[in-house]
């Protein structure tokens, strides 16, 4: 069976649900079921991009399923390039069930595999696997930043720049070839130093973009921010603070679930994804000690530090010696952790506190801390809030925005795709043993296969070389079913 | 503003998301956003029921949102009878929630409230109020039965039935009117028998209608069924195994959320919904004893009592005597909240025992309970099963799906609403005055008035007398967004 099925629209009840059929049979399957309201507007009879109104009936039991409307799409003009209807129905269960059910019982119709319509378009050559690969990332995008980037993805800006190294590679193999020719005649080696260059230029493209990813997966999950502290400073009642305004809003958005979005917030289009940390203070408790030690570890992948302290602390003549004392205690415990993270002190309670005293023992505390911090690529911001009222919240997402602003990759094109990045290591690998190979007067023969691996690595991106079942499978297994 | 949008497929992430745009302006604001690939595909210049590819574009960064498929009905050829164009996206969260801001934004549109692409399509006469409500149940309706009665609602089944007792009251009103004008000459009160026979028909009709409702709300909710027996005799056991089962089944439906189906399931189309119930046994416990009272009083509102009896007690010789008397104990103490249920007797644990001496203490068993029943109205069957080794499962359905069997509504329509039954029992009630009325010779004009009650009564079903807008909101505030 060659035409599939499949629920398009998200799982669950709604006013409307789409199911969608696309293959060889699939105007005939549905004109089996279909029973249009204008006895002459069969499927068959219609011209592509129509809406016909009509009923589907369950052939074996002769049962009205549900009234529903029809899209039809004819080959090649439609997402899979094969001929597609798209049944819009009541969104229950039980129709969006039934309809499955005739149709793949009545129809010689069989359920699509996850990514499966989305497959065909790549295999049907309506997109190459990158572009197809970021419908999925474009479905799952949850902030601005990842749509776009996934939108561009979509629309080929992958394939677009490695077509243009793909171009270049080919200029390079041209001109080995050329070598090749002379080095028959016994000349001596060519000069290789515009070899050398194109090479050079390629694979510095390549780093370039491999070193986008780590850029893209930060857009993809989140740039990750580590909200550490004493115990009782009040972590969870900023990250609750924090959270609670987001979920406000994020809640507009239906079917955004509790575990999406526990510990993320989008700002300015941006998802930032808090890192739950245990308290740190100074301890001879060894299971405490355990827990301390794994809030540093997980420092290391923050990008920014949120460092709260107790303003009542530090604004009290009698407790800010200790209090600074244990702030250091506190740096030098995450040191070791830290390299070029942005660090913001945030004094927390400061509604409780006389801000005189307290501005007094900030500029101490900070002078310091300053003089601590040996890191010269680590900054040091503080805000001072009260995460209990929601006090100076304003300033603290503006430090945060800027903190966890990511740096402007060159050019559009970011990988998000570890597939992607895999590929491109494999390249840089493949073109520094072009590079030396050039350089150490390496036969042009051997030079010309390295050269064809690195073809070999940035098709594979496009899916243009021969692509494994398995690889393909694997990529489309991550799909949702219906796209 | 008076153009309304709303996404109208399930809430979530999938494949694609359908917007739904109504109103006046539905097609110049998307026109406003939406750039046909082909330029001459503006909305406003194609014909209703076409399809059209272009992009979305957010006219304030001027970025594009989504690659669309619009689908256009222009009125009054819609579901709602005004213009409607149906966007339909790739289903992510952002892209469902950027294509809403943009429309509300920029475009002169508002968020539609629940249910008021509905509520237009009544207000503009497309269907009336009883058709309205049942789209709310077609949607919600998660097996045949209750799908079944609903799209036969939706398709106008309480609006024919209605129509038929309007006519005969207009006929009775005529006859009436009738005899007014001779009473005025002074005559003699008419022969009113046939005015009593038809009001007696309509008042027969119309309680026949609302005792369809219990029938009714047992589709719509589940029938529903409690599952009795002493502690330890196998009573969860059997549940989650019947509801494992079905949960293999019922996870094909994406998004059947784990509360909607944790004690129901569907045996021949029909849900039903299982009550849980403590253990009951002969205890001092106070505590014990206030659960089991509490077990007694959902007894009343099961249709099906499944009792467990374990059959390791049953067969045993030593044991037999203390398990039928303990039996009977158990049926003594739910006796009184037992009426015209139908009880089925499950022996369970049956792979453990001899089968010959459970069969016979079995029969012992049977005769001492059919002796002790006493209302004839209790129907009593057995089967015997192993909860833990499904066996005799089948027998187990077949006797459960015999239970719950509907009684079959003469007719085919059955009140599902409780707002329809609740106008049905004041039609009664006015018509009872209607009938004392005509048989103590009360004056014409009296009767007339409680006639009129009947009518409104029916019409306020319909929507068709004028009906308030608090009646329209507490309606249409149950629908899902979208719809």
């Amino acid at each position: 069976m060659n035409t599939i099925c499949a629920i398009s629209t998200p799982p669950g009840i709604g006013g409307i649900a789409v199911i969608r059929v696309s293959g060889p049979d699939a105007i005939d399957a549905c004109d089996y079921i279909f029973f249009p309201f204008q006895s002459s507007h069969y499927l068959n009879t219609r011209p592509t991009h129509t809406l016909t109104f009509g009923k589907i009936v369950n052939p074996e039991t002769h049962e009205v399923i549900d009234e529903v409307v029809v899209s039809l799409f004819r080959a090649p003009h439609s997402f899979t390039g094969e001929d597609v209807v798209e049944i819009s129905c009541h969104g229950s269960i039980f129709i969006q069930q039934e309809l499955l059910h005739v149709l793949t019982r009545c129809c010689d119709v069989r359920m699509a595999e996850p990514g499966e319509f989305t497959r065909r378009a790549f295999a049907n050559g309506r997109m190459d696997l990158s572009q197809a690969e970021a419908v999925a990332d474009l479905i799952s995008s949850q902030n601005a930043a990842a749509h776009r980037l996934a939108f561009s993805q979509m629309k080929g800006s992958i394939s677009n720049k490695l077509d243009l190294l793909h171009d270049q590679l080919l200029q390079l193999s041209s001109l080995l070839e050329l070598e090749l020719d002379f080095s028959e005649e016994d000349v001596e080696f060519a000069d290789r130093s515009q070899l050398l260059s194109i090479a050079q230029q390629i694979d510095d493209e390549v780093v370039r973009l491999s070193d986008t990813f780590r850029t893209g997966q930060a857009i993809r999950n989140g740039i990750p921010v580590a909200i550490i502290g004493e115990t009782n400073v009040g972590k969870s009642t900023l990250l609750n603070h924090l959270l609670g305004d987001e979920r406000a809003i994020v809640s507009d958005v239906h079917g955004t679930t509790r575990d999406v979005i526990e510990d993320t917030i989008i700002l300015d289009g941006q998802s930032v994804r808090f890192i739950d940390t245990a308290g740190i203070r100074n301890t001879n408790d060894q299971i405490e000690n355990l827990g301390i030690e794994r809030t540093y570890q997980r420092l290391e992948r923050a990008q920014v530090v949120l460092w709260l302290i107790d303003g009542t602390r530090l604004a009290d003549d009698a407790k800010v010696e200790q209090c600074v004392s244990d702030t250091l205690y506190v740096y030098r415990c995450i040191e070791p952790y830290i390299h070029d993270q942005r660090l913001i002190l945030v004094i927390n309670k400061v509604d409780l506190v006389d801000s005189d005293q307290l501005s007094l023992h900030l500029s101490y505390l900070l002078d310091l801390l300053s003089q601590t911090i040996q890191d010269p690529s680590l900054s040091l911001n503080y805000v001072t809030i009260s995460a209990k009222h929601e006090m100076g919240f304003s300033e603290l997402r503006k430090a945060l925005t800027k903190a966890t602003r990511l740096p402007q990759a060159q050019g559009d094109v970011i990988l998000t795709n570890k597939r992607h990045y895999e590929a491109m290591q494999m390249a840089h690998e493949a073109l520094q043993h072009v590079l030396s190979g050039l350089l150490t007067q390496i036969s042009g023969d051997l030079i010309a296969e390295d050269l064809r691996m690195v073809i070999d690595s940035l098709n594979s991106v496009l899916g243009r070389s021969i692509t494994s079942e398995e690889t393909l499978n694997n990529i489309f297994k991550n799909f949702c079913i219906g796209k």
